[in-house]
């Protein structure tokens, strides 16, 4: 183990608006903004988990308008905010809050990470990132893979080169996007395949050679809002003119030098409400329970109730039950997802409730 | 169609106290006092249902000391009640109902029913009454019968000796009790077979013969209690010392003359929650929503909500959702009779909900 790196930063993308977690998370409270566990919200465990790695002086959050004031509430006042004055990805968002560092910090080395996404064990996922931003510092960008546990279809897979290890990580070959069923399951069966989950760490000057190389209009851009000092104006002119690009297809898959380490961490990117399996301790039916419940003969079910309402079941399977003060959810565990098509009802019924 | 018949009584039986439609129902508000449709509960409408066959002057609801002040702020004034201090099952009840109306009035006709029972053709059901009253006043003990439309086991059966008409009736081969699977089969391809709903229409002097003939020490205190006047101290005294007893097992079984009346008349006993089937218009995908809902390819469901609270259904198939205030129950539609684990873990754990 090495000592922790002062010089790392770190950005936290925390522009969400998924309605994949309603009725909990909604417009105006995001799926970052919602507690799963106990008290803290997801972007405050986010933080956390980045203790005695990432002093929060060094911790920016880049979210919409909107978002900042709830988040800000959260996470205290010594978290610094950028704010995108509209969504294009995570292409612009991480340029401009890794420009944005590096106006004030010399080529500072930048870890970047989803707001809402869960990590059961932290200390193993500091160490992981200590590993990168060594790796960061020797040129390379630098992504955690996460060990995949089953043949994923929903996630991008980074293959990596177990012929060229640096430090504790590998040289990456390529990125892949989603895969099928099949490409799913070769890619768990060779082994040198990982999860992409969207955390990176490089040097600014690192990813801005990317960018110039790769996407020079965005280079432009940032060089505009950089001679602005960055302020709120010159931000809301420049940003919005950016191509909507996310990091992945706009700057790594092109780049030069990539090497990724893997991290066998207990990551989850609680994607939906069946996801919950993945973050919470179940009980001897492999349940789901959190709030006043009382479960009779149920089985392999996530009861999530937010109210002193008693949610009570019996003979239940596979379902997935969540009660809000004003929304009562029933969903199969299997079709989580079709959350979506309520969303999408709701926003011709009745948008009150989203 | 005949006239009304002027000297018809009723006993109204409202002394249950089940917890099959928990949380709806609870024990301070049992399923008869319950509104399953508008704003009028199921004892009302089986009074409503009476109308114009017999005045609410001649109607009597049987039912425990707890329960008559609830229930007479239902049904009104006009309504008498006959006081039961303990449940002794149906055959106490009905005799010392019985006794009651008949120490006022000459040998009256006197017709039982349920009081939480469903009937979709209250007009049909008038008409099997009046058939069933003309029959009684000829002496038998007359019951309607239902037309089978499923091979049911939760219910006993009439069996009938379709060579022994009288009037719209026939004469009563024998009383069977619930069946297996294979028998109820057996009896709905017989054709001679109906469903007991537990509604019987008799003069009181037919009944009193079977009493004293088959169980003479209830004729005894009933004897007693008509000494007293039927006053409450008296009923304290010696109805608890009946012998607790079903009318079908204790006279019905066992009684000389004895006819029943078909009737297809869209009855049912709403025993459970799946039962809401049989009561309520389903929409096109065979739900029954009830209150504020939005339902996504959702099918052979029950949505049964008594709050303003949103339920949200996607992709869901034979579930019982069921929301009050304090309450939201999930169990599939094949296992709604669980709800009595539910009611039973409760009574060990938290009998407030109770």
């Amino acid at each position: 183990m090495h000592s922790t790196d002062p010089s790392l930063f770190a950005l936290v993308l925390a522009g969400g608006s998924g309605t994949r977690f309603w009725p909990l998370s909604r417009r105006a409270r995001p799926k970052q903004l919602m507690a799963l566990q106990g008290e803290r919200s997801l972007v405050e465990r986010t933080i956390d988990r980045l203790e005695g790695l990432v002093p929060d002086e060094r911790i920016h959050i880049v979210c919409g308008p909107d978002h900042v004031e709830p988040t800000q509430k959260l996470v205290g006042e010594k978290i610094g905010f950028v704010v995108e004055p509209c969504a294009r990805n995570t292409g612009p968002a991480i340029a401009l809050g890794s420009a944005v560092v590096a106006h004030h910090y010399k080529d500072p080395t930048i870890a970047v990470f989803p707001s809402d996404h869960y990590v059961r064990n932290p200390e193993d996922f500091r160490a992981r990132l200590e590993a990168a931003s060594r790796i960061a510092d020797e040129g390379y960008i630098v992504t955690l893979g996460i060990e995949p546990t089953r043949p994923e279809t929903g996630f991008g897979y980074i293959q990596y080169r177990g012929d060229q290890p640096i430090d504790e990580g590998y040289v990456v070959e390529r990125f892949h996007e989603k895969p099928d069923a099949d490409k799913a399951m070769r890619y768990l069966d060779e082994g040198n395949y990982l999860w992409n989950a969207g955390i990176f760490v490089f040097k600014a000057s690192s990813l801005r050679a990317e960018i110039e190389r790769q996407r020079p209009a965005l280079a432009a851009r940032l060089d505009t809002m950089a001679a602005g000092d960055f302020e709120r104006e010159i931000i809301e002119q420049e940003f919005p003119r950016c191509e909507n690009i996310s990091i992945d297809y706009g700057m790594m898959e092109g780049a030069e030098r990539v090497a990724v380490v893997p991290a066998a961490v207990g990551w989850s990117d609680v994607g939906h409400w069946a996801a919950l399996h993945e973050v919470f301790e179940t009980d001897e039916h492999a349940n789901v329970v959190q709030g006043n419940a009382i479960t009779v003969d149920t089985r392999e079910s996530v009861i999530f109730n937010k109210t002193d309402t008693l949610v009570a079941t019996a003979s239940l399977e596979d379902t997935v039950v969540v009660v809000t003060d004003d929304v009562v959810l029933v969903v199969p565990r299997s079709k989580a997802q079709q959350v979506r098509a309520l969303v999408a009802a709701l926003e011709e019924r009745d948008p009150a409730y989203l």
